[in-house]
């Protein structure tokens, strides 16, 4: 692109970094803001920079927080005995929308993919460990989606974790192989938690 | 949505104030970000606010640039005499692109819209009788999009601009009706500036 100002130039190339934004879609995001009073564009630049910067993970699921313990590890009312176990806060997000769920959760940061290179030590597995070790966790809620890095990521932990005097569950799979969890409907997503299946390892076999 | 954060959940609101990004896309946005580095977070939301507090428009043909006069005003290589008029700063990066158009250009900054409440007096009008009415200006070629609003845009300029002893003429419509012009492929775009045509007015009739 002929770009009439390196300024211009320069938030384009920034926005087209964002997954899922071309160049073009960039510039009409840019030259929207560009249209913004500046005290607005200020607002947007600094809840970025301001999130970046402050954001805080709770020290017992790491959940992305404001405090060093999150509202949901802290409240007195949910059960703590039962965890769910997820990928990242868009799953927490999606069941806590469901309303299905009253216990707590483990945020893995990711799943294990051996095509990206993304293996148990990059995923927080040793600190679901600890709050097994810690804790009195009666039950695990495996509630990662149904595609194949999801079901290496359940397998791998059912072995670190088969050791415990635990439940293992996985919410049910009303989700078609392939699914991404945070894009199921909450009605589906809530009933899969409800009717969860004791987790019988069928990729073992 | 359930934000588990504050600072989450205002970046998550701002993304989605960018037009055609909505909740889920803005949060998937922001999870990108701050899985990022700090200093690239910040590059982003520096670039943001650097472009808003520091952006000009060049003082001749009123274009995004980074100094009072653009690069294509400066250069004496580019014939001032035909000066081509366009919505906004994404045309002319268009126009550029095809290499087809050595002339200078005005951008007026919108079109008329009575739909949404712009009239000739929010576009850079005014300006550009003023470059009429003193620089050698031979020709203009109207560049806008082949819809109502362009269309509308084009008959009242070319109301305001028959006095001068010009050439008028508009760029071939080989572009669809309803169609943007910023979406057209090189190729037609070019074609369309080197076939353009005389304005003969046939709204006005
Ligand atoms: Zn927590
Ligand atoms: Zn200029």
């Amino acid at each position: 692109m002929n770009f009439s100002s390196k300024l211009l130039e320069d938030a384009v190339a920034e926005f087209a970094k964002l997954p899922g934004v071309g160049q073009k879609t960039a510039l009409r995001l840019v030259l929207h803001l560009l249209n913004q009073d500046k005290s607005d564009v200020e607002k947007f630049s600094a809840s970025i920079s301001k999130l970046r910067n402050e954001i805080q993970f709770c020290e017992v699921c790491l959940n992305i927080s404001d405090h060093t313990i999150c509202q949901i590890c802290a409240s007195p009312k949910r059960d703590h005995s039962v965890i769910c176990v997820v990928e990242d806060t868009r799953d927490v997000m999606a069941i806590e929308n469901t309303n299905q769920y009253n216990g707590v959760y483990h945020v893995l940061g990711g799943l294990i993919s051996p095509m990206d290179g993304i293996g148990p030590s990059d995923l927080q597995v040793d600190s679901l460990v600890e709050r097994l070790k810690n804790d009195e966790v009666k039950e695990i809620i495996f509630a990662l989606s149904a595609t194949m890095e999801g079901d290496t990521t359940i397998f791998y932990l059912h072995k670190r974790l088969k050791s415990f005097d635990i439940t293992i569950s996985t919410i049910a799979r009303g989700i078609a192989f392939g699914g991404e969890l945070e894009y199921v409907d909450e009605i589906t997503l809530g009933r899969s938690i409800t009717t969860r299946v004791p987790y019988t390892n069928s990729l073992s076999k």
